[in-house]
């Protein structure tokens, strides 16, 4: 899915109407009546000087807001035209993490960024830079909210009433020893239904999932996503971290989806791992070479079956005006079936104790589609004059080549499947590749079998 | 991502071991210590009769809430084992929109699940039916919780710890007039955080968004992932009629995932829509079909390019063996750049106005890429020994395609970008299909110009 800007359009007209009008107080209340999304996303699309006037308009606590979900560029811009006591004003108001994020992003104000926090903020910040990039420490946030386990519901709440005004939108209460040591995980719901003289200890969940700063982020989305968390603590030698919220997982999520499709079209997005425009371009081959070296020397094999029919493409030229069309529908086949059944393994509706039923399904859709396009590709031959025999080669041949493209596109991603590997990592390029030399051949047989110049 | 399973294997090894013991309190005390959601993997991996006979010694909450998170596959087999009674246990426990769900997965029982619920939930039931599937309101749960805007923070709370007991998890609460429609929301903090005098209407958000209950489960999830929202209200004419919580919108983010992914294979899954295995054969064929006629005929001005240089494939025939080889890697070219623009784009990392700076980009890595693969093209015609001036052709022809792919593999999605047509539509195949026959027309006006058996 992609993550398509809601309102940013209409919300741009109105603030160039604004602009052009130069009606500042206007202009000054409506931008401080929007959402912080939505801001970000209408500042990305305005000119630079536009940017940083509307950013120089926002309150400091919604300017905070708003740098934290702008795009890196932007970032810059608006970062690289504020006093040091203005970036100190937003810096009050910004989490950790974006503190971190916005020292990745910008590194040209680092020094500046880091000399207007506290000492404290400096050092977590320091700490979280050492995590690896995309590993569940970059992502946490240390704003959680705190309770002892011994204290009452009451009791409880009144703490948080009284210390955690800052803290940011919250789910879950942690109970946690004098040590920093994470005892149990309360909901705020189960907070309030509580009993006011109850314990914290007696209604805490004492049995709570946890991830490690440095394990990758994906895990840390797979257990938010399969318990239907709201938020996952972050622990090292049982004591709290900080937490990961659902709304940064949601990013992960797409993140990783978009991860998928690269696989898919055959780059190993692992050598990129950063925005388009910044990954240098040697980085950008490294992570296409591979792969396309390896797909070419398989792809070589059409090259031996051609040599194979050799005197066949020779004394009747029309076979090779087909070769293109007859491989490329295979592989267009092909890569229909492997997106078809990844997805299929991806929803757990396909099971490796299924294969059979997979295959003899897609075998079937491959005749029916192999009927069809053979009809159409019967009639095209013949209105080029090819021939009555060739047409018929022809039809009869990309019938058996989608048969045969469907039934491989569904036994690769179910043996990568079985072997362990995830299938995500066959790529359309590889099944178009394995079908290309096998459809050739396919089509080759049935022309020197039937033509009867070739007999 | 694909949602991987991620305890289900040591599970699964303990209950078989338990199983085989015939250690029935140990394992019931064993599997009513699980969490829903490991258990409901656990049971998808079982065989069918002990899948029911796990499943017949969970307490009633658990089955339900187990229930609620197994493969269809698995519910119409748990639930066809359930006598009445046993049934209704299990249904006091299920939330209206998984009862929905239910008698969507397991329509055998449908009577017997709507005799069993009382005659609220069956009106409810029919309303949720009556909504579009893939719509919010398919995706809504009725079990949120409401105040009177005009209650004071502590008179909130009092009325919470009454009347929500069985409220599911809640992050939200929704200030509700006498006739029900939404006058705006607190979360759960900023409800605590009020002085407990303070009325709810004073702290509350007025300026909600909200989801009509036919608009597509997509917009709900773009709106959730937009603002972080833990829960987005569903009203009709003002009304609230239910909410959507955000763990479902993490569903239905990778089942959008996995649909982009359809479609970069060529396949239009809004006609699908179902899962695997209860897709009709037709239906699965009219969801390919489409494209795979299009991209046929496209396909065939490959047909029309050879046909034009008939003279010269009847010269050398040595050229037809480069065929495969040439547009096959053009075709792989092209799809990785495709999907490297796709995921730019999707992750707003490229912009329209970037057009020229990306085309530049992809023209280079294409010519670095194609330096590298001519390299290994000339060592390999020359091994196959097809004359040094072929090799050299061959190797030529190589540099351009992958340049002329990469530069068209840009060129596409931006420009749907820009027509606003959604670039995840546009596929692998499409892209190999496009650089066929234009790369079947370089190399062999490569070839004509270059071989001296052609002049």
């Amino acid at each position: 899915m992609q993550p398509t800007v809601i309102t940013a359009k209409p919300l741009e007209a109105k603030i160039r109407v604004l602009l052009d009008r130069n009606d500042q107080d206007e202009l000054r209340r409506f931008l401080n009546s929007l959402k912080a999304p939505d801001l970000a996303d209408v500042l990305d699309r305005l000119s630079d000087s536009e940017r940083t006037f509307a950013f120089s308009m926002l309150s400091p606590p919604l300017a905070a807001a708003t740098l934290a979900e702008v795009s890196p560029e932007s970032k810059r811009l608006l970062i690289g035209t504020l006093s040091r006591q203005e970036l100190a004003e937003v810096l009050k108001y910004l989490p950790l993490d974006d503190v971190t994020r916005l020292i990745i992003d910008v590194p040209s104000r680092e020094k500046d960024i880091l000399a207007e926090v506290s000492s404290e903020v400096v050092q977590e910040v320091i700490n979280n830079l050492q995590y690896p990039p995309s590993s569940a420490g970059r992502l946490m946030t240390e704003k959680f909210v705190s309770v002892q386990p011994s204290m009452t519901a009451q009791e409880a709440i009144e703490h948080l009433r009284e210390i955690h005004r800052d803290a940011e939108t919250f789910t879950d209460v942690y109970a946690v020893d004098e040590d920093g040591h994470l005892e149990g995980v309360s909901s705020l719901r189960d907070l309030i239904m509580a009993l006011p003289s109850q314990k914290v200890a007696e209604f805490m969940t004492t049995d709570v999932v946890t991830v490690a700063p440095t394990d990758d982020q994906e895990l840390a989305a797979r257990l938010i996503a399969h318990y239907n968390f709201l938020a996952l603590p972050v622990t090292r030698e049982g004591r709290i971290l900080g937490i990961i919220t659902v709304d940064d997982i949601i990013d992960v999520l797409i993140e990783e989806g978009t991860e998928d499709q690269l696989r898919f079209g055959g780059v190993e997005p692992g050598v990129i791992n950063q925005p388009y425009f910044t990954t240098p371009i040697w980085r950008v081959v490294r992570s296409r070479v591979g792969w396309l070296v390896l797909l070419f020397v398989a792809e070589t094999a059409t090259g031996t079956v051609l040599r194979h029919f050799e005197d066949e493409l020779a004394r009747v030229v029309a076979l090779s005006f087909f070769i293109p069309l007859l491989i490329g529908t295979g592989g267009n086949t092909g890569a229909q079936t492997v997106s078809t059944i990844i997805r299929g393994l991806a929803l757990k509706e396909i099971r490796l104790r299924d294969t059979a039923r997979v295959v003899l399904r897609e075998l079937w859709s491959g005749l029916l589609l192999g009927l069809t396009l053979g009809v159409i590709a019967f009639t095209r031959a013949e209105l080029w004059g090819s021939g009555h025999q060739l047409s018929m080669v022809v039809a009869l041949a990309i019938i058996a080549i989608c048969t045969w493209a469907n039934t491989i596109g569904s036994l690769i991603p179910l043996a990568a499947q079985r072997f362990k590997i995830d299938p995500a990592l066959v790529s359309a390029p590889l099944i178009t590749t394995l079908v290309d030399a096998t459809g050739l051949a396919i089509y080759l047989m049935i022309a020197k079998v039937l033509l009867s110049a070739l007999r």
